[in-house]
Parts: structure tokens; sequence; C-alpha cells
């Protein structure tokens, strides 16, 4: 063991460890659960501190050797093999400092074994920064990062949607709503509808994922940027650029972007809406799949596990299922960023750390849910065509299209007759000398029914 | 106009107006909806004065004039011809202040028209008093006020589950899981487990209203009790009690119950709790009244009123439907009151007013959701029972109590060929050597597979 | 009374209602509360019909006479003078179809005062439309006209923060993070802050009400249109934006928006994302108000009010305070939407009586809320800034101006020192051969702290 | 690799995998997280495997052999060496099917090593069992076990409250309602409120905690019991309750216990409630431990680490801060479990999974939110007395003892007039003629301001 100090006093650190007094008492204060920090977000720290290492050479405050000796470290430390020095919880009081020093402790004593010279973790590796733009930055940078993933999954999504409505764009099914029979429709309508609502999601998720490019590195402890030089301030955010690939950009207001938290408060409510469809689109899915026999039987959903382990045979919608299931999930998460983003005070929102992990692992779970949701399910859905026209030719409640024609009331007693002699309202109709056999079936042909189309047959006969 | 004064200057009053400057100030300042403070909690701040007015006198520091013309005013005051004169909004600033203050001037202008004497809100009609104990006392008050309505209407709804349970007890229905059909149940089954649900709402309605029973009254500004008379402090709420009938109890520690509403909270809970269980009990009736062509048709809800403006004979499950969206609401209330609550600080809770607004709207709508619910939907639902029937009889998951005869993977084999033939499972069986006729019988029996008795019969044939 | 008959079958209505059967059922299924569907709406919804009268006839499928007539009974019924006959609950089943079919009737009766003709409430008033696609675009168009009103308030909000920041810009205080005193800032900067952060919900709100503009009118029952004629089809919207000056949109797929509310979700989302920050902005306000003696004392809210009924001269932030629970309360009605959006089931909605209900309430309310805290606290807040700039001199956190210079230990340590012997960080240094007091003059130098500036001076001394 | 079939098809599983075709379908469906299903709770599925197996072979539907392979099996898996063939994810579809089949899969081939005969998971290891009952009850069973580390930490954070309220009960403090001066009180008053606050939350968690106990085992697929034997269904639970010492009841009515997870909800909202209140207390350690110059610095929380990377020697409050996030991360769940149980769905709720999830987590966290909060915050916390008792003297609004003595307004005026002097009220009041000094002296005393005396003195003199 080897005794490190700090303001707070002394600390016996284990002799392996590449972490120091900080992350050691970081562990200690925050027994809260296994889950440590993301390791993508610790990462992007490191990233910032390579970055800030060569600004700070450029900027004549960091001497080369200090310089080299810190990316070098910071290249090791990317390449993954000191993983297990980073050891803060995920969530963790301090707002993000625990993390901050973590790394700034690592890379200080692996830069250690590259030069005869001291590397101070604060002086040297956290130079002109500060955790609370430093950490926001990273956690900004890996929601940035996770997108593409997700994106791409959304877009799927709503390629898959569009591809099967125009597959059963002619499979006709009855409509419904407020889950009473209500005029035909059809299959393809339906997922076209999808269609719609997911590439509104797509272009909301993408607004809120675009304002997250604004950071305030450069900030340091309040958005004055106290401690970095000009030259580091006007060049840190493009060195992080070039480094990354993440295209990130210089807030106008940094004191306003170090306090508020209301990008990742709209990220995660797009998330959330996201979430809310999904919700009713698994829904529906489930509920047109009921069956196989005593359900509404309309859609087949793939079979991709059996269903029970006691009920032999039984198949479930285990696909929509998880979907429901990951969605309340990220509207909790919802819950919890909202929270925390209310609850900034003053200068600084010190609950960054929770909203970061909820919108990391919202992010990822969305991400996968949405993969299978396409894969194992939509790729593979079925119609029961056959059954839904046969729903619709004897659905009563087609006759509405006969209120224009005699009258609304004339209608509803058709339809209460149809019901109660289980006869079809065409036939009833048939029956009585109200219009023309051809009239008949023109207004009762599928076509009319789904999309009354622009002619002259159209006649109002009664009223 | 008349000229007031406060610590804050001077302000016209309309003439006949009975409230003072600080109500006046109060609409200035709180322009925030049309919805005013809620007149039974009004009222019930109306109550305290008149009792605070009459243990004053007693303690010794409110001379009997006064007391008798405080106490005359609030008389007055309660039969309802000042309602007029609460102008303060719901959601006011001040913790409650101009709620309080509205009353103490209404009352002592009143009390003013009935002696020489001078009657001042503060000194007099106050006396004792601080906002800090008398509003939320009041609130409380007005909670538990409403509570024996709503108690009644959840009692009726659980009585009614059990009457429908007994009702419909021999009535077979398919049993679905995850919206899968899975092995038989009855319509009795599925009403008593509402019912059981439902009874234990009522239970934790009834334990969180108990705990709001215990006020703060006597407390004054902090809870310490600070200007008001021993005497008035040991007496008080009795008074109340004695004048309402409400049994408060007074808090063992006034400190804590000044400042932390917890008992709101868990008030509040208890609602949401009920609304989760009113949204499930809801979602299933509408889901299996379904139909009334191409649902699942199980139930018949009562038609109450014509569906649709267009679809003439189209009926719609319009009570659950209204049960959901009070739930909904209901729900989040709750988010709004658990923000409130967290959100108290030292040694006050600044937030109750909009607690107690959302608290008295919840109990209330409530209490007509489930009035209707019963009264609309529940009393008049029907089954269909043959149909349940039937439905069981060709399902195909029956052959769930084959597996532990012949072994889960060859029932796993009849459910599919059976599905597939679109035959019945026991036809199947019968063809093949397997079991006996009898045998076969008797495992399909309805009694055997709503319920396995305990009998001989019962024989392991095959694994 | 008189006798009217629908399909579930008779009652009697008051002889002198101009609302028919379908109101009066609504009346006694829906007994939830006393607050009626919002005025506004209903009126929106007249403005429908009346639109619908004038296209219908232009169609051809309503004749000239009761065209005339139906527009003249809605520019009467427009008028307010039938407001009472207004009778649904705001929360209702049914998907709005009572509040719609209540207009129905009214109108139809009030029409049939002008003509022999009879006018029928279904297939006159309510021609070539459903509740589907009239209730949600009335909504939508009350939110659209109570947004004016709310844009001006938050517009003033941006403004007058940036007029503070202006006002303040060069009073310095402290800075604070996790509420420890941090490097110093000034008033400026955080009320800029504020103006940055209010410029984003307003583009965020914004956005979110241009999407209100997307309607489903014409749709009908189900987005198909089926019992609109095409002219019809292709014409309503515009007669509506003729009518009122609302610049609504025909939806690109009139199926997606009949049955999915994400549109309204995502409204509710911006208004809580407000509501957010708004609970930041109050708490900092409060907070930096705190005193007057014993408070950090930063800033002086005007006193719009007598804060206690009980402690003389105490006057509370009640402006903030009330924001404060407007933001609850919005917050909570998100939780209602978002509940609402997410339970809509195939081709319909079926709660957005309830969710219109919140929405147009939380937008009400939050530009009340927005209204007092301008006028009544923002306009005529001041600062301290005596105080603030003693608070900078003597605290202890400047040190960390010395950090690039003397190091992050030494510096903390002088940091220990100073509030250990209660000295000021700058004399204890002026005692040590450290720098000169030049040096040290301008690195403690206010303009130095509050934002380092580009010039040689800076010298890294000691490492 | 090896073929397994099941009635989707067929699949190559690795060879090494004890696990079966259900789980490695799993695998496949749910791509949710690296997260899976909790370990505690698959033993606790292995549990009633083991118990299962002996009450099966009592029953006579299990062969003697089967049991003690499966028995055998079930103590190994449970001594952890199979603790990587757990692998599905946590949230997963199927109501925790792909759980329990993971489990009976890793039996059957664990128990196969010992026997010559098939061991078949579902007829064998899953005799007599449905994911339905099993999966719940284990999930049941697991939160019942992390509860008394739970208790232990409630109980000992309402200990140390009243520790602390005992040690502190003479150090005075000026009290504050709305962030604003009010009446003096005592740092003793103000930790027994916290105690009081606690001390019920312990007892709500308790309650919800106990009625966890009621399980629905032996109910199999949807209640009814299927497939068990009677001597199963009334054995089951002693024998799980004789293996594991945790007290399960069987539910009285098992449809219900299998359909409705209210008792879920309701622990969930006990760790909610508990959540807003610990952010109460937080918040209130937070603000009155500010500065450590431009605070309110009346707490000392104990130093356990350096707070900034940054700002050398500033120490942040990291516990409360932690508290404060892992509340918002439960609240979250809570939304998260909310919306889960409400969409359960006749005979099962499906969402199980995700609702065990967040419980589990939640318990787990806030256990050690509340050991941190105790053992590094509250034990050491200290409370800077002299400086309350400093502004206590100082504080204008002490003056509210006047009014029951002078009146309101004066007392009032008195107030501001000594804000505006700089002086105390009691100078300002020796210096003119309306009380003896003595008696000054007595109203102003500690005593009497804390808490008013019941003696004669009190004497109303002015009115």
């Amino acid at each position: 063991m080897r005794i490190e100090t700090d303001c707070v006093g002394s600390l016996a650190i284990p002799d392996k460890a590449l972490y120091g007094i900080h992350a050691a008492r970081a562990q200690q204060n925050f027994p809260i659960s296994s889950e440590k920090t993301d390791v993508a977000l610790m990462k992007n720290i490191v990233l910032i501190k390579q970055a800030a290492a060569v600004v700070n050479q450029q900027a004549g405050t960091l001497d080369s050797q200090k310089s080299r000796a810190i990316i070098r470290a910071c290249q090791d430390v990317l390449s993954g093999k000191y993983d297990d020095q980073f050891v803060v919880a995920a969530i963790q009081g301090g707002a993000g400092t625990s993390a901050n020093m973590n790394v700034n402790e690592v890379v200080a004593n692996v830069a250690g074994q590259y030069t005869a010279i001291v590397i101070h973790p604060n002086d040297d590796v956290n130079q002109s920064q500060s955790t609370n733009d430093v950490f926001p930055t990273a956690g900004k940078m890996t929601l940035l990062q996770l997108y593409p993933a997700l994106r791409q999954q959304l877009q799927r999504l709503v390629h898959v949607l569009l591809d099967r409505a125009e597959t059963f764009k002619d499979a006709v099914k009855v409509g419904r709503t407020q889950l009473q029979d209500a005029v035909p429709t059809t299959f393809g309508n339906s997922f076209h509808a999808y269609y719609s609502l997911f590439k509104r999601d797509l272009q909301r998720v993408n607004q809120a994922v675009d304002v997250l490019r604004n950071v305030n590195l450069g900030g340091t402890a309040i958005g004055t940027g106290l401690n970095a030089s000009e030259f580091y301030r006007e060049h840190i955010v493009d060195e992080v650029n070039d480094l990354t690939g993440v295209k990130l950009v210089v807030s106008e207001d940094k004191i306003d972007a170090t306090q508020n938290c209301d990008a990742l408060a709209a990220f995660s409510s797009s998330l959330k809406m996201l979430s809310l469809d999904l919700i009713k689109l698994s829904n529906d899915l489930r509920l047109l799949g009921s069956g196989p026999q005593a359900g509404l039987c309309e859609l087949r959903l793939p079979a991709v596990q059996a269903g029970s382990s006691i009920m032999p045979g039984k198949v479930n919608p285990v696909i929509p299922e998880v979907v429901n299931q990951v969605a309340f999930q990220v509207i909790g998460y919802d819950t919890t960023v909202s929270l925390a983003v209310q609850a900034g005070q003053l200068e600084l929102n010190a609950f960054e750390p929770v909203i970061f992990k909820d919108l990391i692992d919202g992010e990822a779970i969305l991400t996968g849910a949405l993969e299978t949701l396409v894969t194992r399910c939509l790729e593979g859905i079925q119609v029961n065509a056959e059954y839904g026209k046969e729903q619709v030719e004897k659905s009563a409640i087609s006759a509405t299209v006969l209120a224009p024609v005699i009258g609304y009331e004339r209608a509803m007693n058709l339809v209460k007759q149809a019901i109660r002699q289980k006869k079809s309202v065409k036939t009833l109709l048939k029956t009585q000398a109200i219009m023309s056999d051809e009239q008949i079936d023109y207004l009762f042909s599928t076509q009319h029914l789904i999309n009354r189309p622009n002619d002259k047959r159209y006649v109002k006969v009664v009223n």
C-alpha cells in the first residue's frame, strides 16, 4: 500500500492501483451498486485529456515532455488495457468530479511511467479543465457516438413499416375505434400510419441529438473559463473534434451551458416520445396478433420461441413485449432525468452523473429493442388477409356508407337488425326497395368502403 | 373604493368587498386561472377560526365580545352567502397565506358588523394561528370530508364485483396470458380477481386516509406553537372536532408535521395505485367487450349512449373510457404532488396549495368515476356464456392437460396438429390409442380444465 | 319535457334544452366533476360546423336552405348566448363524441328555429364529419389560439432576462457549484444564462406548436374520409382557415393523424421542459433572495404582499413560489398526456378529451405564471451589489487563480489556511515571497477573476 | 454444437452449454443490453425447482430417482459454479418464461449427469409449475431477501437522526419558512423532525414488504392450478419456506395473484415516498451546509473527498448529492413499475421482468445510499452552534413574539425599522416606553422564543 494525501487527509492506496486517492475515496463514498461509470464515457474523458495536452502545449502552458507523456498515456488507456482502473460508481456525488479525477489519476500515473518528470493529475492532466466542462462534454460525446446505431435501427423501422404498408396495401380489414368495429380499412393503411408516426419520431430524435453538439468545454468551473488560456479556449473543441470525429460546437453562452441541462431533458423527451409510440405499436401488434383461436387473429407475428413452460405449443408475442418493457424503462428514465434537470442550482447541475447514466442506457436499450423489433418481428410479419376480408364482409358497421343515402337513423336501424338477425346489411338491404342491387353492390364494394372515389355514381337517394 | 395599508404599501379596495388588502393583492399576484381555492377548504378555514375564537376566549386571550362576534361571523360565512368573497386562486404562492388571510379578512369584516369594537384579521381572527398550521389542517379536513363518498363508491365497486363473480361462476371462457389463448377459466374467476384487487385498494386508501387525521394545528408558524397559549394548544383540535365531527389528532411532532407532507404523498400514492388498477380493469372490460362482430365479444357492457356521430348503431365502452381518463388524470396529479412534496424546504413546504388542489380534485373525480363505473357499467354487465363455452371447447391450448400424461412435447405436437387441421385436440386424441375415451372425456371436461379436482381418476399414463 | 330516441332507447329532455338526447345521456354518464368541456374548444367545433355547412352546400350534398340555417345558427351560438347549452363534462368517454354531438344538437335546434325544414344533427350539421376528425381539429385550434398569449409572455421573459443581464453586468458575486462557494461570476452572467435558457424554450415551444397545425379534418371516422365528398375533403380546411385565421394544414396521412397523438405529446413535452427550466429559475430566485438577514441576501425580489398571518413584516417570494407550483402542475399534466397518448389503440385514440383538457389548462396557467413572473418579480428585481462584491473579496476559493501559478496543492493549503485564520488569501499571499504585490493584485482583480483577459501578464511562476 | 428442437424449429447449441434451446433463442431475441436477469432471482427459481422436486416426489408424480437428481443439480447450481449459464437478459419478453426455462434447462442438464434417466426440463424440472407462478414468486423472494439490509440502514438512519436531535437539542437557529427568516427553532427540533419523518417511512416500507409474502405458487399458468396435484398445491410453499427461511404465504385468490401486480406497485410506492423524503433531507443538508463563507453555514458535513479538480480546497456535499441521485433514480423506477403494472391484461401481467429488475435495483441502491448517508455524513455531522445563536439574536422576525402584546401592525413596523436601521428589535424596543426591560428580556429569551412556556408572565399589554 502507498499513502496519498489530499485536502481531507491521508489514505492508503493499493500499490498496483493506477488510480489515486480521489478515486479511492470515491469508491468508499459511493457504495451504491456494482455499476461503474460507463466505460465509453470514461474514455471520452481520456480523449479530452489527450486533446488538452496537445492544446496546452501549443498554448505554452504545458511543456512538451509532459504533453508527450500525457498523450502517450491517453492512447494507452484508450486501448482498453487499464479499464479495470476505472473504479468509480455510475451514480456518484460530486457532479462527476470522481470520474474526472479517476481519469486524471490514471493518466498521470501511466504518463509517469514514460517520463522522469512528475505528472500532476490536476496541474498537468487536468490543466485548463474542470470537471464541470469535461464531464458533460464527455457525456454528450458518448450520447452522440451511440446515436448512429439508434438512428440506423429507427431508419430500419421506418423502412420496414413502409415496406409492409406496400405489401399489404390491398388487404382489407375491419377498422376499430374504441375497440369497437368501425368502417373498413386496409393493413396497408395501418402500417402506413405507423410509418408516418415513426418518421416523425426519427425527425424528433434527430433534432434533439443535434443540440447535444453544443458543449461548454473551455468554460472550466462555471463557464467563465478561469484558468484556461485564451488559446486553449479557442482550440480545444476543434482538437477534440479532430481526434474523435464528433462534431462538437462551442456553446455561445458557456455560463448557461454549464448550469443548464435542458438539452439533455429535450433529448430524453425525444426518447420518451419514441417510447410512447413504440408502446402504441407494440400494443397494436399484440392485440391484432391475439389468438391463435380466441383472439383477433389478424396479424401473424413470426414465432421466435416457445411461449410457455407449461402450455405446449403456445407462442407469445415476446418481441413486442420486450419493446413494451424497454419503452416503460425509458419513460421511467425520463422521470429521473427530469427530476435531475430541475434540481440544478445556480452555476451547476450537480446531478449530471445520473442523467448521463440513464440517457446512455436508454439510448442503448432502445437501439436493441428496435433491432429485435425489426429483425425478429416486423420483417417477417404476415397478415391474415382472407380472414380480414371475411370480417369486413360480414361487418354491420359498413352500413355507415348508407347514412348519406338513407339517413343516420334508418342506417342505424339496419345495423341493429343485421346484428340481431346475424345477416349482412347488404343482404337485408336487397330485400328492401330502397336502391338497386347495382347501387348496393357499388356502395358495399371494398373499393368504396375503403376510400370513397370521386365519381358520379354516388347519389343521395333519400333524406 | 377604500384604502387599506399593509407592510408593502397602500391599495384601493372595492367598497363592497368584505375581503381586504391581502386578498386583493393575491388576486393581482396570482392571475393563474379562473379556478379559485376550493370552497370547502375555505370553509374549513372558517371553521378553524370559529373554534379558535371559542378556545382563545376560554384561554383568556380574546375578550368575549370579540369572540362572540367572530363566531357569529363564521356561522354567517359558512352559510354560503359570502362565498363570492373567497377570491384567491387555487394555485397561489405563499403556502396558503392568501387563502388564510382572505378568510381572516372576510370574517373580521363580517364580525365588525356585529360589534363596535374593531376586529383585527390577524390579532383577533387569526389569533394563536398561523397559515402554516391552519391551511394544511383545513386541507386535510377537506380530504377527510370527501372520503366517505369515495369509500362508499369503492365499497360498491368491491361489492358489485363479488356479485358478478358469483353470478358468472359457472360461465367458462378461454383464459389468456400475453393475449394468447391459455388454459380455460371462468368469468367468475375473472370478476373474483377484480374483487380481490379492489378490496386491497380499499384497504390501502383507508390506511392512507387515516394518517391524514394527524394535524399540526396549534403549532403556529413552524410547529413550536409560538404565540399560541398552552390552553389553546391543548384544546383547539378537540374544539374543531366537536364543531365538525372530523376526528383530527394532534401530531406528536408538530415541527415535523409542519414541514413534511409525506402523509399527503402517501394518500396520493394510494389514489394512484387505485388508478393503476382501474386502468387494468377498464382495459380488460373494453377488450373483452370488443366487437360486436370482429372482437372478442365475451362481455356485453350496457349500452349507455350512441357511440358515433357518423357510424350509425355503433356503441362504445364510454364508461370504462372515462374511467381510464380519470385514472390518467389522477396519476398525473400524483406526479405533481410528488414534485411538490420533495420540494419542501427546512421548516415548511410552501407548495401545499397545489398539493391540496390536486388531491381534492383527484378524490372527487375518482368518486365520480367509480360511481358511473358501478352504476352504468358493472351492475348491468353481461357475459356471452355460450360463446365462451364454444371457445373453450375448440381451444387447442386445452391440450395442456395432456402434458402430465403424455409429456410436453407430444402435447405440443397435438396442439400444432389441431390448429393446422382445424380439429379439436380431443377429436384428434380419440383417433390415437393413447387413452380411453372415458379418460379423454374426463381430462377435457370443463370441471377438470377449470380446476383439477382431488380424485383418483387422474392417472399418469405415459411419460 | 320532450321525449327523444336514439339507438339505446328513449329519454325525456327538458323542454327548454337546445341540446338533445346525446348530450343528455352524456350528462348522466359522466358525472365526473363540475368542469365542462372548455368553451373555446366547443366553439371551435361550432366553427367547423359552420365551415362544413358552407362546403357541403358547395359540394352539392347539403341544400342551400339548410346550409343557410346552419350557418346562422352557428353564428348565434358563437355569440355566446347559448354557452349554457354546452353541458358535457371535460373528462368524457367516447373520444369526444359527446362534445361533438352536443354541438350538433344545439346547432340543429337553433337552426330549426330559422327554417321549416328539419335540420338533423347527424345528417345535416355533422354532414361529412366524424367526431374523430372534428374533435381533435377543434382541440388543436384551441391550443393554437391560446398560443400567442403564451408566446408573448415567453418573449417578455426572454426580454426582461436580457435586460436584467445588461443592467447587472458589472455586479460581481460569488459563484456557487453544488451550493459551495466557487469562483466569482456576475449577476449579469447569471441572468444571461437564464436568458439563453428560455430563448431555447421559446424555440422548442414554437416548434412544437407549429406541428399542431396538421389536422385530419376530412378524414371522418378513421381517416379514410368515408362519407365525405371529395370536394369537401379538398376544401374544408381552407374554409376553416378563412373563417378563423388559424393556419391549419391537412395531414398527409389522415389515417395516421386520426390514431396518433404524438404531436400532442410533443407539445406537452415542450411545456414540460419549459416548466423544468422555470423551476430552476424560481428555485435560484428564491435561494438568492433568501434572508432578509439569515439568508444569501443577494437578490431583492419586489415585495408584492405581506408574507405571513402571524409573523409581522415577513415578505415571501410568492411569485416564484406560484411559478414553481404551476410548473409542478404542468409536469403532472405531461404524465397524464403521456399515459393517454400511449393508450391509443388501432384506428383511434379514445382519450383525447383528457389530453386536450390538460393541455389547454397547462397552456393557460403557464401564460398566467409567466405574466406574473415578469411583471411582478423580474421587472423590479434588484441585486445587492455591494454585498456581492464583499463576498467575492473575502472568498477563499478565489485562490483557484493561483493554481496555474503555484500549483493545485499549494493553492489548496492557502485556501485552508485562509478559512481557518479568517484572513483573505490575498493578504496571506502578500506575506509570502511567491509573487510581487502587483502580480497578486492583478490575479485577484475582479476583472481577472471574472474572465481571464487575453494579455501577457499571465505568467506561470512556479510549478 | 448440438441440435435442439422446439415448437419453432431447430437450433444449434454450443456443446458446452448447459442451457438449452429456449435460453439460446432468448439470447437472440432479447439483445437489449449486457444486463442479465438478476442472479439472486435466478437462484430463487432454482430453489423453487428444488422444492418442487421434493414435493412432486412426495405427491407421487415424480419418481425418486429423478427427484434426487434434480435436487442434487439444484444444490450444485446454487453453489454458483454454473452462474455463467444464466444467459437471458434482464429485460425479456415472455413474462419471465425465458428465465424460468433457462433454469429448467440448466437444472435438467446438470441433473442428467447424475442419472441414466432422461430429465426433461418441462415434464420433470418444471413439473407442477408454470413461469406464471414461479417467476413472480422468485422475484418476490428476492425482494424479501434484500429487505433486511434496507431495513437495517433505514433503522440506522432513524437512530442517527434521533441521536443528532438529542445532541443538538439546545442549539438554537433561525427557522425558515419559504426560505425567509422565520421564528427561531433548534437544530434538535430539525433533526427530530427528520427522525419522525423517516420513522414513518420505515413503517410504510415495512408494511409494503409484508404484502410481498403473498404468492401464487401452485397456481400454475393462470392461477387455477391446472397440472399441479392437490398435494403439491398444499405443500409447495411450505417446502420453499423450509428451504429458504423466507416466510411466504399462499394467496387466497391465486387467479388474482397471477394477474395483478398491485403489491409490487405498492412496494414501489413505498420506495418512492422514502425517496421523496430523502430528497427533502438531502436538500436541507446541502442548503444548511452551504458555504464555507458565502452560504448559510449552519451545518458542517464531514469532508469525505476533495471537491474539485480545478478549485483547490473546495469540499462538496457529495454524500447528500449521491442520495439525491439515487432518489431520482428510484422515482424514475416507480414510473416504469407503474406503467408496467397498469399494462397487465386479463390473466397475466407480461411485464414482470422489468418490474422486478427495477425493484431489485431500487431496493439495492437505496440500501447503499442510506448506508453512506448514515456512515459518511450524518454520524459525523456538526452544527455551527455559535453562528446559529448569533443569527437568532440579530433576527428581526423574532418580533413575532410581540404581536400578541402590541398587535400585528406595530410589531410589523418595528421589524421594518430594525432591518432598515440594522438594529435589533430588542434594542429598539427598550428605547420605547411599551414594556419593562424585564418583560422584554423575557419575551426575547431563547427559551421563550423557542417554545413558549406555561407561566403567568405572559401578559397582553396592549391591543
